[in-house]
Order: C-alpha cells, then sequence, then structure tokens
C-alpha cells in the first residue's frame, strides 16, 4: 500500500509466492513481513540447519502429496534455526498445492482428502471503532450487509480502562443485534495477565459473547487455562501465532481453548493447517481460519477444514484494503444463504490479477559480498 | 568464514550487535541467521504487530534493567507477528545488559541479582567425527585437554543405523575413559521418532551417557516425555530452540527433560535466559547454557545461571572456527582446576577485537523503493 497504517489490519501488505514445476504454475501467499521472508529465502548458509528457504525448495520434484510434504520437512531440517522459515514455508506450501490441483484439475481440499467441501458461516472481522459510536456503526453496517457473526478485534480494546472496553461491546451487541454471533478479539494485549483479562469477563457474559480471542500471546497456556475456567459460558479462542504443527497441539491440549485459529500463511502451510484440523477435530475442538489478507490467502485458509461440516464458521475480513481485493480475479462472496463455498475449481482456485498487482509490487533488492541475491522479479 | 561448510557448527558465522545510549556501548550477539535478523531489524511496517525490531528500540532511553525490560517487552507487542525478532532481539537485550554492566561498573550477574558467579565445569563441546576412529580420538583430545565432560553431536548420529550410533557412543567413552561424563547430542534427528530414538537407548545407558540431547525437535514434547520414561537413567536434555519463554517453560513442564538448555542468544536475550533459569530451579530442572559461537556469546551465555550453584556443567565448544576466537579480545579459558568462570568485569566482561571483526565483516545492503534501508557500517 502507499501507505501502511499503525493498525491491527493484515491487509495493507502482502507477500505472493508464485512457484513452477514440470510446466505448472501455484501461487501462495506469507502472512509475514515481506522483506523478512525474502532474506529467509535467499540468505547465505550459516550452518547446516540455518540454510535458506530455497536451497531445500529449487529442483526438487514435485509430482504429488509426499513430495510436497517432503518439501516442507526438507525446509524444516535445514533450516531448523532460521526461526522465520515457517512464515517463508507456509505460502511456499500453499503454492505447492495449488500447483498440483491445478496440475491434476482438482480442488486443493479433494487433494487432502475430503470428499466435498461444506459451506461455512463467514464472520465479518473488522476492527473496533475509535469510539462506541464507531462500532455501534460498524456493527450496523455488518447486519445491513447481511452477516449473521461479526468479530470486533485490535483498537484501543483492553488498553483504555474496564468501562471503555464495557462500552465498546455493548455497542457492539446493540449494533449486530440480538441474534446475531459476537465475537471479541483482544490481540493478545494483556499478555499474560489473568487479572486484567477478568475483569472483561462479566461484560462478555452479558452481551452473549461466543469467543474472547487472543486474551494472550500464543504461548501462554496456563493463562489461557485459568481464563478458560473463569470465562465459561464465553469459550476461548486462539492460536494464530503458531508456526508450527506442535505449537497448535499444545494450545488444544494445555490452553482450554474451545476453537483453535490457524492461518495456513504462518503455520507452515496447508499441510501443517490440515494436522491441526484433524488433531482439533479428535480432541472435540473446533478449528477456525485465521486470515486477514487477499482471497487467494481466504481460499487457502478455508481448504484445511473445508470438508469438516461441524466446524462451520471462518473469519471474513469485511473491509480489507483495496489491495487485498485488487491482488485476486475471483473473490470469495457470500452466496444468497450468506454462506462462504471454497471454490470448485482447480487447486486453491483464486487467480491472481497480474495487472494488478504490478502497481503495488514493491522494487526491493539484497546485495551480500557485491552479489545481488535478490530482486523484485518482473510480473 | 571465507567458507561456511555445511555442517553442524554455529562458529562459522556471527551477527554482532552494537548498541550505544546515554555515551556508553554495549556489544552482544544472536545465534541466528544474519541477513534474515538483518532483514527484520529495518523491515518496513506491515501493520500494528509486524513493525521493525529498530522501532522499537531507537531512541529509548536506557538507564535501568527496568529499562530492559520494557523495551524488550515493546519489541514482542510490537514485532508480534515477525517471527524472527527474538533471534534479533536477543543480541540486542544482550547488549543492552553490557551497556548498563559497563555504565554501572558491575558484571552482568550482580545486575541480575546474583550476589556471586559460581565456577562452571565446561564440557567439551564437538562435533562427531565422520568415523569411529576419528570421534575416539577427539575424546582423547579433550582428556589430553584436561575435561571431564566432553559432547559429541550431530554429524551423521541417528542416520547411519543403529550399530554406527552404538560404534561411535562406544568409541567417545573409550576415548574420554571411565570418569569422563559423556554427552551425547543427536541435534533433532529422530524429529519426533520415538521409534527410532528408543533404539539408541541401550548403548548409550551401556557408555553411561549422563544425557540424550534433542532427540527431537523442540516442539515435541509428547515424543520427549514418552522417551524420557525409557531412557532411565539417560536423562533427555533440549531446549535450545526455544525463541521465547513460555516455550522454555513447556518443555520444563511437559517434556520430561532432566536438563534445559538455553541459547542466550535465541531465546530473547539475556533476561528471558534469567526467567528461564529462575523456573527450571523451582522445578528442580537443571538449567545449562547452550552456546557455539564466540566468547562474547559464551559470557553472555552465563550470567542468567553464574549465581546458581548446583547448576555447574556449562556447553564450551572445544573447536570453534577462527572467526569466533579470533573476534574477542579475551576468552574464558578453563582455570587450574578446570573450571570456566565468567568476567569479574563488567558488563559481559568481554571486548570485541575490532580490527579482527573488520576482516571478517561482510558487506550487506538491502534496498527497498530504491531506499537504503540497511548497509554494513564501518567498524
Amino acid at each position: 500500500m502507499p501507505e501502511v497504517l499503525d493498525v491491527g489490519d493484515g491487509s495493507q501488505d502482502a507477500l505472493l509466492v508464485r512457484l513452477g514445476a514440470g510446466g505448472y504454475v501455484g501461487w501462495g501467499e506469507c502472512e509475514a513481513s515481506p522483506l523478512v521472508s525474502i532474506a529467509s529465502l535467499v540468505c547465505p548458509m550459516s550452518h547446516s540447519a540455518c540454510k535458506s528457504v530455497q536451497a531445500s525448495v529449487l529442483g526438487q520434484t514435485l509430482e504429488s502429496v509426499d513430495d510436497i510434504i517432503r518439501i516442507g520437512n526438507r525446509v524444516r531440517e535445514n533450516s531448523l534455526d532460521l526461526l522465520q522459515a515457517d512464515h517463508t514455508l507456509s505460502g511456499i506450501d500453499m503454492a505447492m498445492w495449488d500447483l498440483l490441483g491445478r496440475r491434476y484439475d482438482v480442488p486443493v481440499y479433494e487433494l487432502l482428502g475430503y470428499r466435498r467441501a461444506y459451506p461455512k458461516t463467514p464472520y465479518a472481522s473488522v476492527l473496533f471503532g475509535d469510539t462506541p459510536q464507531e462500532t455501534l456503526e460498524k456493527a450496523r453496517e455488518m447486519r445491513r450487509l447481511g452477516y449473521r457473526a461479526g468479530k470486533f478485534g485490535w483498537g484501543n480494546f483492553g488498553k483504555a480502562g474496564v468501562q471503555a472496553d464495557v462500552e465498546q461491546v455493548e455497542a457492539a451487541r446493540e449494533g449486530l443485534g440480538e441474534d446475531g454471533v459476537l465475537l471479541i478479539d483482544a490481540g493478545t494485549v494483556w499478555v499474560d495477565d489473568i487479572e486484567r483479562a477478568s475483569q472483561r469477563l462479566q461484560v462478555l457474559r452479558d452481551c452473549r459473547v461466543t469467543w474472547l480471542e487472543e486474551p494472550f500471546v500464543s504461548g501462554a497456556l496456563d493463562a489461557y487455562c485459568q481464563l478458560a475456567a473463569l470465562a465459561h459460558p464465553v469459550k476461548l479462542a486462539g492460536g494464530e501465532g503458531s508456526h508450527n504443527y506442535y505449537l497448535a497441539q499444545h494450545m488444544i491440549d494445555h490452553a482450554g481453548i474451545g476453537f483453535i485459529q490457524i492461518d495456513a500463511g504462518r503455520i507452515g502451510g496447508i499441510s501443517i493447517a490440515k494436522q491441526v484440523a484433524d488433531y482439533a477435530q479428535a480432541k472435540g475442538i473446533t478449528y477456525v481460519n485465521h486470515t486477514f489478507t487477499s482471497h487467494l490467502a481466504l481460499s487457502a485458509s478455508l481448504q484445511p477444514y473445508a470438508g469438516i461440516e461441524h466446524d462451520s464458521l471462518c473469519e471474513y475480513p469485511m473491509n480489507p484494503k483495496p489491495l487485498a481485493m485488487e491482488m485476486t480475479l475471483e473473490h470469495l462472496l457470500p452466496d444468497k444463504s450468506g454462506h462462504i463455498c471454497v471454490p470448485e475449481a482447480p487447486g486453491i482456485g483464486i487467480t491472481p490479477n497480474l495487472e494488478a498487482i504490478g502497481v503495488y509490487l514493491v522494487e526491493v533488492e539484497i546485495r551480500v559480498k557485491g552479489k545481488i541475491l535478490y530482486q523484485t522479479p518482473t510480473i
């Protein structure tokens, strides 16, 4: 974007991955800092477990799902000490699934083993207004547009005092109406402070909030677990910070959450997200996508649980920046019944709009010892 | 280094941090991919929780320990979605402690609240030889040099079959002698495969190995826990992959390990490492440093548990590359009794050798939209 604002809106930039193999092309998207992930793609080797991500990907055979798994494992082994690698792999993994789906003319969800994709109920995902009045208007807009569920998050929530938060949540409920599914996202604002979080529980109960999302940072499992016991019947949701399978597994096992939220653009891609969806199902925890960028990322985020009928909610950014919308030719729009469906099309089923992307393309150049390691490619 | 080899030797490169505040200078070192951490230092903002690390550090007041904690919290909050940030912060945090120690003329361990620093028994840390014979010779060399403890790791261990591993461990024990403390580091080779790991337990018992390190990746807590139950009396060690406090806490709580190994250059610096040392002590788990680079990083890695008498082992790279040795003026050498002590000197107590560093300095340049975001500074 020409200007990136200091707000919790992930649709202000994008890191697209284009991957070719065997004459086919696939696309993916990382939910990550673009420059840092690019550096991890091309960095010089530091030692055997700190290699660039591309060292494990380029030149590999990609003809089957087994190849995707093998290549992902290679990245995790060879970049064990390269922290950013999981975020970078995420977009690559998506692109590999997209490519195979296009090659074999099937949607990704079928490659994942699902026989059909169930429609999801989108929840309109927005930032809190700066004032309760703004939040009220955003919630009314959701209702007017036909959303049955809405989520408000970030902004000043959790920072400005309990009474301010009470007014914000009440405004959201009022605007959404009595029958709407109301979700609140604290954006990790209390870090691991159970006391501060629990001061907000009463208004969440009073306003019949379905989940409180990310009261704490992802690792604060004990704090999650203690708050979960206090919050009933409000459930906790979290997990978007998970950058590998194990972190999501630990949240499911130890955080007392009701909903596990996975961003396929961070956790290592569709492959790992599907593993988490399987585990969540086995443990009776509801899987929900986390996504806040383009409809390419949105479709990718839905594939891992497309075939799980019970897990019916999905995150749907209501007011993404123009960048996020213009980046793709197709969009996943609610159908007449208000549901979102993954495309019945090969791969992820979303085509990048190369002309539109060109407008937003940022020139990046990385040189080490005078040699160019990366230069923004032409589209 | 002019040439970085594809081996598990972390001393082949270094990312130094120089930090100035109030007319004082401090030094730190990240155990991280240099290029990727540099990118995370300077990257453009993606949204409110994905800012560059420098955005939270530059211009801040640094006069007290509280300032260090505050600045670390700022980085974690503002770079929540920037995965690499924890590795980058690690070197910055060290430099902040070093700076304050120099400013107030006290060693870092005193700033951390320890009244004295206890000597540690260094274990000579090396890679396995390519053959059992090479490993035997390395172990004899350790003994000749007076080490009472030695660790062998990485190489082909765990990959070439059970019998090959048996011969390697037996060679290590033979060379180290009957009374040496023998440690084995599997370098995460079995990922989370308990069966393959357990096939090696008998030789570890037979050779009276004190710990088996990193049989699995850091997140595989269940696999750790199950193997720990099978491995008795051999204990498990792990934790170097932890990049924040919670990950180390979860290993202590859920992995059944006997030793928690923390790299202050990865976990967020001395501040977070000290938190882990406190927690480990409360839980009866032995804290050990992880370090495999320069003596600046070595001294920094010792500060967090310098005052814990019971936790007496410390990792000591026996054959670091010239880079790692030449980078500092002082070195932590075993005293007559064979122990290592942190310097009784201000800060981390190790002075970078600017002339020597200059020889190894790598020119890096990062441009975004034609603007130079980073260029290797002069020394």
